[in-house]
């Protein structure tokens, strides 16, 4: 679900200029023909912490990118929905799980993919959970078993790690943090 | 900035259709031609609260939605950003002002309109301010001045009620809202 590169207008199919709009201070995908500019802003992926007793539900994923890792259900926020909709709708898609929604946890920036990663504390409802179509596998970890080397996402691991130090201080906050590219990213003038 | 209607693939400019791609669960702009989907998702808009003592900079719209009416400064997310870099930038470009960001205060979802609004409190460094291109007027408001009749936005007046009940209880939290549709848009089937 990585971005088209814009070519054309979507509204009329002419070819697009890259330039400064009047008025406007950088530079967009602008249709000479029809006049529309095409704004491109990053995207909400929305998801749970699923908590129960003292383990955390992870999903293993059956789908690129980082097939077979490890991953808090998170995905894409849809049009129509809140975040905690969607960070609702993830769970049950991802791990069949029903959970309580809790406080917003984690909102982690990671400029350099033009997303913005947003985990709320979920309690699970029941064991009665099961990989969906995008998940080959779906357990409970304690602390100590989470497989930290085979995790999916940094901002997945990032959530974890804080999840495990507040609960260890016995106390919940809201964090905010940002990501940076990967030195391989950075070097390559994309961060 | 309202979204341009998909007609076209703007990666190699032929019709869309609109249906569920292999795999997917909802409907897309799938081009049939080059077999590229055109996803959607809702954009973030990144705003601060500044304050000053004990009052609020507020800025009068020059520009359309709700010009001449009053807003904290805020604005859509910029790809390359992150969240705090967008407040900061947004409350630059339309108040000229610097501030020293505070923590996450709000994250409201709107959507009916496709938007999460994310404010950040933030402490002015200075009262050297001035209206930026798209305001009219920048001022500070103590909390019985605040224009409430003559606010641009719900996100903005939620935000403000919020921030003078925590102030006023000497503890501020974060906060998590959405926003309905208003009835006239709920009826038209746009809820």
């Amino acid at each position: 679900m990585s971005r088209t590169l814009v070519r054309f207008c979507a509204a009329c199919g002419q070819p697009i200029a890259r330039r400064v709009p009047t008025g406007d201070n950088r530079e967009r995908d602008v249709c000479e023909q029809c006049g529309a500019v095409h704004y491109v802003n990053p995207r909400p992926v929305v998801g749970t912490i699923p908590v129960w007793q003292d383990t955390v539900l992870l999903c293993r994923r059956a789908i690129e990118p980082r097939y077979g890792k490890w991953t808090l259900p998170a995905g894409f926020m849809e049009v129509g929905e809140t975040t905690q909709e969607g960070a609702l709708r993830e769970t049950r898609e991802e791990a069949r799980a029903r959970v309580t929604l809790g406080p917003l946890f984690t909102m982690i920036d990671v400029p350099y993919i033009e997303q913005v990663h947003v985990f709320f504390r979920a309690e699970l409802l029941d064991l009665d959970f099961a990989p969906g179509a995008e998940s080959l596998e779906v357990r409970l970890f304690r602390e100590a078993e989470v497989p930290w080397q085979e995790l999916a996402f940094r901002t997945v691991a990032q959530t974890l790690r804080l999840f495990f130090a507040d609960r260890a201080r016995g106390e919940f906050g809201t964090h905010v943090h940002a990501i940076d590219a990967p030195a391989r990213l950075a070097q390559a003038g994309r961060s």
